[in-house]
């Protein structure tokens, strides 16, 4: 499970978590010695560090088997199983919640434009900010969605294409460096997109090419909106400045597919995140309500009281 | 000729201007008629919309045929052949003067970023923003370049990289979404690119992606320079607003070289370049001198004496 997270066979924040959290199940199942757990824990949570709700999600299985500690072996790895099934159930829900609330929040929108992956293939139920505009483009108004292709993996031109295309809604393919251009002709009116990690102020970690998402729609005056499930929220990191920022292999710059695009050896960095800070982004939409604009006091106010899934996994 | 400027066999402004020279040079040597000396003009001029070096060359070799109306067709294509060499020298000297201000300009970078290619494939001599960063290596102090692919057609990814290979100078590729994470990180520490027309007031139209590598160096405070010879200034247009943005085949979004990457009959949109409006220009280098920052006042301090190259082509 840890290296189908790492090659990024199952990927998108809270779908990282949910599956974390059967690796879990599955191996007190395999093994249901206490230490088994403790390396479980270890290699699922280091499989990839910018997402947080693979920790917390790691982190609230091995409370509920921890404080389970004299059931015997089969019962703790029902335990185990009992909550990953919660986390999925949980993140279902909070796709539902996180689509209406979103779709409230962007009434009016025609155009809105997504960057990465967000829909079912990143997060159970509807996703996160796919399932926000699948529900704008419900309710009608919408004249059709503006994709990112998310270079260097292609999310968006693999993905949300697909689930785009699945769903009958119309959309528009852009290479992400065409984004800001259009946004500043206005052609797309808002931007609607997830997070890997919220620290405590507000800042958001997102896949690379947020951040030059979030300068063009403050300069175009449109909302820059991101949608997360509070189990995204790391309360325990100050900001934005404290979150490990992934660097993949060059590999992924240096070729499409299977195809190479430049010279075999060429050096080339591959950060696969950036930080978007708190002051450009409109509003966090969370299956908790509406943060807008992000920032310690909102934020707290979604997370009171904290739920256990929040709670620093220390 | 018009069709290997189309299709991108001969790209970058300048060469697009020098290249139509020499087309319309052939075409007078092929027939000498005046009216086809009209008919070549219009054809060149039509083969891209954006790069107003394309207009200016065709024109300027149309004027010197023109004052040569009573001269044989054999002396009228020898004159169209000497307008097109001089355009092709007066682009290297352009070349070499850039290089030296923008160093210059540019003393103390480490990291700089480039977009696109701009070097000896986009312009007689060693380039535009390119050869100033060639110039700056050479000076002493580089550690290294960073490279966005510039996608769609990915110059960055198979021209600028090669090119820097082949002058040996250090580098790195970026997706063209990672510039802004990297930037706002301190890791780069200047942008460097070129220009497919500068309107009166200093709004630049070049490569798709040019604007939001501008918002993301005024939000890191660093230098956001444009490198482009005087021919690239068209006076005759005020502002980025009545600059035609070319709208180029979706297929070129939808895939890499020869590999598909998404489902096949996605819909696309494919702008070929953006606008960065000038009060985002820290300044504009070109073979004259520096307008710091580009507007109405620097440029036409830049082009007094107004040079014949620069007249408008109406």
């Amino acid at each position: 499970m840890a290296g189908a997270i790492r090659r990024l066979a199952i990927r998108g924040a809270p779908l990282i978590g949910v599956a974390a959290a059967y690796g879990m199940a599955l191996e007190l199942a395999r093994d249901p010695a206490p230490e088994a757990l403790a390396r479980a824990a270890e290699v699922l949570v280091g499989a990839r560090p910018t997402a947080v709700n693979l920790a917390h999600a790691v982190e609230r299985v091995s409370a509920a088997v921890r404080a389970n500690a004299s059931a015997d072996p089969q019962a703790r790895a029902q335990i185990a199983l009992a909550q990953a099934r919660a986390i999925e159930r949980d993140e279902e829900e909070a796709s539902a919640a996180m689509a209406s609330a979103g779709a409230d929040l962007l009434a009016g929108v025609r155009r809105p434009l997504t960057h990465c992956n967000t829909g079912a293939l990143a997060a159970p139920g509807g996703g996160t900010a796919l399932a926000v505009v699948a529900e704008l483009w419900r309710r009608g108004g919408v004249d059709g969605v503006l994709v990112t292709e998310s270079r260097p993996l292609l999310q968006g031109a693999r993905l949300t294409v697909y689930e785009l295309t699945r769903l009958g809604i119309a959309h528009e393919l852009i290479v992400d460096s065409a984004a800001g251009g259009l946004l500043a002709g206005g052609y797309g009116d808002a931007v609607v997109l997830g997070a890997d990690r919220v620290a405590a102020n507000g800042d958001v970690a997102n896949k690379v090419g947020t951040y030059p998402l979030a300068l063009a729609a403050r300069a175009a005056g449109v909302p820059f909106v991101v949608v997360a499930p509070v189990s995204t929220i790391d309360l325990a990191c100050p900001s934005g400045s404290e979150i490990v920022i992934e660097q993949r292999p060059p590999e992924e710059v240096r070729a499409v597919a299977a195809g190479p695009l430049t010279l075999g050896e060429v050096s080339a960095r591959n950060p696969a995140f950036d930080l978007t800070p708190a002051e450009l982004i409109t509003a966090l939409v969370t299956d908790r309500g509406v943060a807008s604009p992000p920032d310690r006091q909102s934020l707290r106010a979604l997370l009171s009281p904290p739920a256990q899934v929040l709670e620093n996994p220390a």
